[in-house]
């Protein structure tokens, strides 16, 4: 694929310019695959930084403004405000449009943005399986999709020529595209993504209510594991509870799951029961196995 | 410090020779640290791959033979071996020779190994902060210790010359080496390690137990945060049935601490409060800066 090949749409329209807007900001410029990118945010601060980083062609706090005459509306803002959003730039889209967005959660984004929907406008919900713990537009990088999945989640019956445009874009962008049902995404993801951040964010709070002297020798001594947590818990406050709550039932029902399994090895190591003990690490060792064999070991170190 | 310094001991033992044994003794020889290098195993196989590999100059499964003349003995087998082992090699120590271990549990090792030691031998305990989810003696490497910390829990009263001769190993090795109580090192490490590393077994084996269909897709979407834990929990099973065994008293309490927090998470996604989840998910950040701040984060990625 030549780099200054044709652009994929007129007008690339971006509402939200986080770490995962302003990546596909600067792929999409980069890589020519839209005529001109829009911008829209909901604070000034956020724009006129948009602006200095020279992430697109026009840029406006009104999002109706930006959806104005663009072929491809990607919602980049965390998943509380689709609803909201949708409603704004509804009335505004014409037939043949494509509304898509980047949440990590699908059922939701159905739920919450295909009502406001007019007629003849093409609703493609996306998720890319790519991200950092860093925030913001200035955190965003043309590569961050390179290697990654990028899972869409079109309801039966959505315009197949729609769908296309959506899988090239994140074929363009270097991920590979997977198609699957919304309520599947959201269980599959509960587990690979959400379940582990909720993890991650408890124990990093249990031991932020520890007394000072010893919670400065757990920031020292980090390396042992802890830290790998406290990176995922520095991931975005705003967007992991839109994310927790939408996608609350699959999130509940994993969690219950492991808080039974936590209590049974609790048991075990109460009861000084080395064999299962034992038996319990070595069978996860065939799941890591199974990781590497995918080569999903070999992408980059980020996270959703 | 020149890298062809006098050697500190003229004979160091290692017994056990996995990824912290074989990682001494290759920094050991390569910066001539020792006179000679004495190495025991509990299996011939090991044995065999560790004379193949050239990690010493002495090879035995006997471990009275391997200590016999040593000055330093490093104990590098899991913690459950520990108390045979010292019971086997005591009666051949002399008064001088200075005992020290590898482990993630410092208490233990004083209860294990001390009550073995004749009158005159010294028992430094020590736990370098350092590892790799890899195990066994190929996966050592010379610079696994570069910049982490090393930490000794000598009893009060301990022979001082001792302590320096450790914490001068430790440090020509690349440490740096920090000394506290036994206890207060059991407590620190089960929030910073043991507990990480029990909730990364637990959540994977959550993810062994789903359907073999979800399974496979967890795996082929782990990026998503899933993939951090599995590293974890690819561990030497072994090493860490041991280690959790031998902190029980401060795990459990730990443990209790995060199942607490985790249950209080769940009622709050449960209920959709999302100011107390945006406010949970916020004040973690503050421990994840602090780390950055005391440059932990700057370290190898690598986990005890």
């Amino acid at each position: 694929m030549s780099a200054v090949a044709m652009p994929l749409f007129s007008r690339v329209v971006l509402i939200g310019i986080g770490l995962i807007g302003s990546s596909l900001a600067r792929v999409i410029k980069r890589d020519g695959l839209a005529g001109e990118i829009a911008i829209a945010t909901r604070t000034e601060k956020t724009l006129a930084r948009a602006r200095e980083l020279g992430l697109g062609d026009a840029y406006t706090t009104n999002p109706a403004e930006a959806a104005a005459g663009g072929d491809l509306v990607i919602l980049c803002a965390p998943l509380g405000a689709n609803a909201a959003l949708a409603e704004v730039i509804g009335p505004i889209l014409k037939p043949g449009v494509i509304v898509t967005d980047v949440g990590s959660c699908k059922e939701s984004v159905i739920r919450d943005v295909k009502p406001h929907l007019p007629e003849g406008v093409h609703l493609v919900p996306g998720h890319p399986v790519a991200g950092t713990e860093h925030s913001g537009p200035d955190a965003g990088y043309a590569e961050l999709f390179k290697g990654h999945w990028a899972i869409l989640t079109p309801e039966d019956g959505t315009d197949p020529v729609a769908i296309s445009a959506v899988c090239e874009l994140w074929k363009r962008v270097g991920s590979e595209v997977e198609i699957m049902d919304a309520a599947h995404h959201d269980q599959v993801l509960a587990i690979t993504s959400h379940l582990p951040h909720l993890i991650a964010y408890t124990i990093v709070n249990t031991a932020t209510d520890l007394e000072s002297d010893l919670k400065k020798e757990v920031v020292k001594f980090s390396a042992g594991g802890f830290r790998d947590f406290t990176r995922i818990a520095a991931s975005n406050p705003v967007m992991w509870r839109d994310i927790l709550l939408n996608n609350r039932k699959a999130v509940l029902e994993i969690l219950s799951r492991f808080s039974r399994d936590l209590t049974a090895i609790r048991r075990t190591i109460r009861r000084g029961e080395s064999d299962v003990l034992e038996e319990v690490f070595t069978r996860t060792r065939a799941i890591r196995k199974g990781i590497i064999e995918a080569k999903q070991d070999k992408i980059d170190e980020k996270m959703v």
